[in-house]
């Protein structure tokens, strides 16, 4: 594929090359050849094994933990990109990384998410192509053009195989309504939330708070829908608080499936229908789960990627 | 007052030179003259009176309608303030302007408050003094230091003087779900939202919507909390929604009275106890209302200033 | 037409839809559709009904008055485009509003002009395309490349209509001697000056101003030349002063049209043969008089957006 | 001295250095000692014998010719203050070269004057003081602050000594007839202007240019007015042209005495009754001229220092 | 301590605590109080728990290994101050990791040492300090100012205990040969130096590589010198090497005691009389070994910073 | 030539028109007119003949002596390139002035080459083209990509015609021992050094400097490597010590000819065998020496330019 950008050519960092290699079959293109390796003294080293000169030049890599050795390689990378004169650079960050730290909710606190896209942008990328931001507002902390992919659409056609007569979407937390409401709608059920609240009695304020439930859902199937699972003591929390007030059955379902310790014990032990996440960050073996779905996210960022590279709306996938 | 950035000097615009002079009187500093003026053409003009040389320099204008007027005269005060050699320039907008336009939640749009961000910095300012941010992403928006202060607990002072024992904070959309929960944090009131969903069937989409109650509000208090009144449709349309659902009273709290027309028509003819707002933009004589109460934030915009004129914390404040 | 910044687009703020239109006309492209309103709350707010993704964009808005409204739109407009990937943007301004706050010629005022370079530029355009900028500088106050486009031609080509063998070329204004300079030039016509000078014996300084006339014009065709005509005070006062110095006829000629209260009372109350203006800024009806002429400069701009986007020289269109 | 931007610090290039002895002398503080000189391979090196870390930096270097070398020099001063940790940097130009190369008055030229002030700039200058711009609009050419100082002041108080009854100030130039209008006003006597127009039937048009005065002049006593003297050619012609339409006397006043070649000789061959300039730019002794006087910056530009550092208003110097 | 840039204010990320405690105790302060910790997921959080408003700030943070969480908690620590409304922020790096790949030696790879630059630029840092930069240049990577502070005459008054009569110093490799040359000016002592070239008949080029001597060290007792001890295989290398070429005794000195694996091993097998370094970096307690000596550069850097912060000369410390 | 950053142009200053006749021959391209020549008062102004519009322009200009002319020439020369609406515009300076001012090695001095790249940057250079950089780090003082060529090809090959078996490459100063090697290994020969060494008895410090050879000469054919030939201060006294040392023949390998006096005075009161040199800068006939061999760079740069103006790989040219 050539285009007013030269022709187009695939990286991958070391976050998620399983997830890129996906990508590549679905664009029909080979990834380019690259050394990423760190040296014993920790150091980041990269060299392309052919030049990058006059490409339109994706370079995949989701900013998932190891959180700042990913950051520090993709910056790398697109050092090394447009020191060896690529037409054009669009990190392709499928889980962005620090997406979470995105105001001063408290003060003397950092606003990293905005840090992270100046980094980006001071290494030299023209673009940034994103899945399933925790904030809508992160794409306003870049000044080059974002393009913020939905999952809602792929994870809603996986849902929609079950009978969701009696299925009800649940934010796990307030902070997460708005996000928790679209997907209700995209599933046409209605909606709950989980409010925490700090106990005015409790001793110790971080630790002592209370759910409430706001909304119903005795008898009916819960879908606990948020952007990524990190250690899922949150949903976990929500899981259990829900089963007791009555809910029929619980679905969890996240685009980003982080898996922090103690992640993976904790959704082992808390019964739970099924757990769907997609592959924007890779679920190393012993993290996987028997009741976990994991949906490939590879075509739709092959589509997205030949549409920019070729200058076609990205919008009218989603019929938007 | 004389710190390590200069002697400190007050300017105001012509957005809202009321609050400015509550403001001079809490610092007890007159307000700089400055001519600001239009010319015939529409073009703005300004001419500073005094020398701003090596000045700490705060001008006060809120970036309320008229929006654009507002803002120019802010960036064009900046560059003033700038080529006549001001020490330090800081933006003191209690208002943000355009702070609703804070992401793309479809294709193809702005991201304005991004855009007047880099606007306020490319003038020349060195920091910003906001209240009550639409969105806390928003500090993230700039680069430069922004204080971003919470007019919570001067509200939350206020409603502590009525019984509120049986009252509950409702935040009539889902995206203000967080905010309304941190005031109903401050108030010890338990929470309840309000979802305006598509309705299915409707014709025309962007008009037909559903409202759901999530939480409960028979036999209670509410008090709608937003962070501004624009043209008053989703708080009226709230306000009578809680009332067919048994509330006992209904309060309206918000921070900024904007008031776009028809608000006023439309708050006169709904049944509401109360509403509470601050004086961050002036409420002209035609648009106040027997039951509206306004608190005045200059104490608290003079306390601030002096905090950061004089190096020191602003957080104190809030006890964090 | 396609080019190496991607096909031709073609969008239009609120500004001068009119000319736009023509411009269309000339290259023969239809307009892109986009929605651009305000909200109640005075907010601008721009939708793009089809996607600039890799496109080369043109957005045609003068900033005439009124001006701080049309100055955010365009900024609005430019980050909108920006943001959908937009190849290349060309801000399209064939009326450059402040453009006569160019200097400081007294202390403590702002230089608006450069101000505005700077949003333009922050806000994201690469270029720019102007007409006959109040001072030749202002291109200097803009780091991207800038178009300036002379209406000379135009003009001169639709005053050559008539006998010229008797006229003179009149600035109503020193700061305005060089390009009435080069308008004479272009008619072949000899130049006279009006200088205006505070008047000693004035009690009042900024208001008592006695006009001299520099050169001849007694029994000669005056033809007043400025950039443009806004409350018309200079130029009506020049036509009167002219006419008592034995002047044949009047003639006023002005690319701009900007026309503020009171110009087309003073226009229609002073003995003025012809005013020749063109269609840079629109004219409202209301603002027609019997006596003026509007020259399209539609075909004109076409050409050099065509000649712009294929990447073929513009002065050479004025065998430069 | 000391203010909050340190101590004051005064250094020179090597392109006025008597300058700034007499700026030293009026501040009453020695020039900070710097090693400034040409390697054999015309690379110019600079080493401060004394440290600048935490001072307030103002280094005195007009860039008038060997411009290039000039301008070298002070970007090369300022990146050695500024990496020695200088508090604040003020570049002193007393004269700006490239000043008249502001605009694009054909296609295919560079703006060089803005060029300049983006080297500057970047080098790291804090802010600029410059002395009789060529046009007011450079100061927007830069984003730092500037402050344009007029010797219109202390060129008038000399001319004063002299009977103006019959004096007229006369542009030679319509590009000057503004500033040539103000200093008119500063001595209270008429304007008149020359103005050259390319003569229609000449075969080499870029020098067969006919004058025509605009004005009157006969008998009266001409003060040719400039922002510089360069080659002396259009204040020679315009003198002799005077002259010829029966002026009384001739005087030439002027800021800047650049005086290139063959400037000297053909002022020494016109009958001039007076050249008065200043020492903005050395005068070497062979360029000298009996009638010639030049009159001294050095305390004015020491005042301005004096007050820039101090933070107190330099527009009231001037009753402004 | 208070200056021109407020109170001083000393903190620490976690990469050199000790080094920051003795750095405190020559300034005689305490260091600032601050939380720095990582989530599950991996993210860096940091919250100063007392405001840095208007503070001369010095972050203590060297970025050996982990390289790349220590970099990036040191941007998101000058993100955590800049958004404070820190003064000054001064990135305190006695270690400067990535510092080796500062040049393309082959196509298609990064410059990371430019890039880090940038990113502690676009962080907020407002100056930089460090000690013993891979290479001079890095310098010049900063356009903020940067002070790199050598720790030569630490190490040469440590040597000096000895008899240096017969003493050689040697660089391990050409690339430092000037480096090495300085110190042995400051021991007065000659230079020997190894080279290392590809073995024309090796079979893997890369791995191959004979090493010649370039210089006398028979009966002679070698320093070998260089910046960094990383894995320790050229300096044992070259050790033996020495050893085996007659040299009497074998020293090595360096200031970053990296030790990456095997080092340690290394260092322990290969017959060393002493291993001098410095505390810039961290020695974990199971990479000490009998001969090792590490100096403390702790009293040093604070005399350094004492300067930076009053404005005092520190070339003077050196006698510069 | 068309690629997809427009049609090919070639432009050069007035530094080594010769060479850029040289590299437009190879490229098979005429070079685009443009005037380029200095005012009286030492002014440069340029004015480009044809459009550069949309072009992808190579500009050839050295920066050697007199070095700040040329700078300033090929500023401006990039700035009506830009304001040209060139399509993307490489400088070419097959020779970068102030190359050796690349670090501070004493205190309180300039880092010109990192000065020179923001000046290069920001008049608006897209990339640059430069041979053998006299460090490899000048790369990262630019941000904007960098293709450095390396001429030890072409020396080489040249060299490879005489009998090399007793060769050996020699670095005149220990800064270049490095490159040195480098070449030696191109060569496949031994390699020695020459250090200078402030003698320790001597009164005048900065004058009397011992020279010291390490490694092996006797005997053997010396070949003098460095990067550039200044006043061949080094190289000539280097040549004499190696005669001493009982060296049986003399070369000097150089890119860059600089040749300041008194260089050529030296050069031919020295026995030398042959002194080799390119063209990258151009030697006026009477620098010419009968020993002396030009090799020309022109097919090389030729070729380079081909390649990055159609997007292909440079490495690839030295089979890196």
């Amino acid at each position: 594929m050539e285009s007013m950008y030269g022709k187009l050519a695939l990286y991958t960092g070391t976050a998620n090359p399983g997830l890129a290699q996906e990508v590549a079959q679905a664009l029909k293109v080979d990834l380019s050849p690259a050394d990423v390796f760190k040296f014993p003294n920790d150091n980041i080293f990269i060299r392309l094994q052919t030049s990058a000169r006059s490409r339109d030049v994706f370079v995949i890599q989701p900013t998932c933990p190891p959180v700042n050795t990913n950051i520090m390689q993709l910056l790398i990378f697109i050092d090394t990109l447009k020191r060896d004169s690529a037409g054009r650079i669009t990190a392709v960050m499928p889980y962005y990384g620090y997406g979470r730290t995105d105001k001063k909710d408290q003060p003397r606190v950092p606003i990293t998410a905005r840090l992270v896209a100046d980094l980006i942008t001071v290494a030299g990328a023209d673009r940034v192509l994103m899945m399933d931001l925790h904030a809508g507002q992160i794409q306003g902390f870049f000044k080059i053009p974002v393009d913020d992919i939905t999952t809602q659409h792929l994870l809603g056609q996986h849902m929609r195989q079950w009978d969701l007569s009696r299925a009800s979407v649940v934010a796990a937390d307030l902070g997460g309504a708005k996000r928790a409401r679209n997907f209700a709608e995209v599933l046409g059920v209605p909606l709950a939330l989980i409010e925490k609240r700090r106990s005015q009695s409790g001793a110790s304020p971080s630790k002592a708070r209370a759910l409430n439930l706001i909304g119903e859902i005795e008898g009916r199937d819960a879908i606990i829908y948020d952007d990524e699972i990190d250690t899922a003591g949150t949903v976990t929390e929500a899981a259990a608080f829900l089963r007791s007030a009555g809910a029929r059955s619980i679905r969890i379902v996240a685009s980003h499936p982080i898996l922090s310790d103690p992640a993976t014990e904790r959704l082992r032990n808390t019964p739970i229908e099924e757990i769907v996440v997609t592959n924007t960050v890779p679920v190393p073996e012993r993290k996987l789960l028997p009741n976990m779905t994991i949906l490939s996210v590879g075509p739709l960022l092959g589509e997205v990627i030949r549409r920019i590279h070729l200058g076609l709306s990205v919008g009218e996938m989603f019929n938007e």
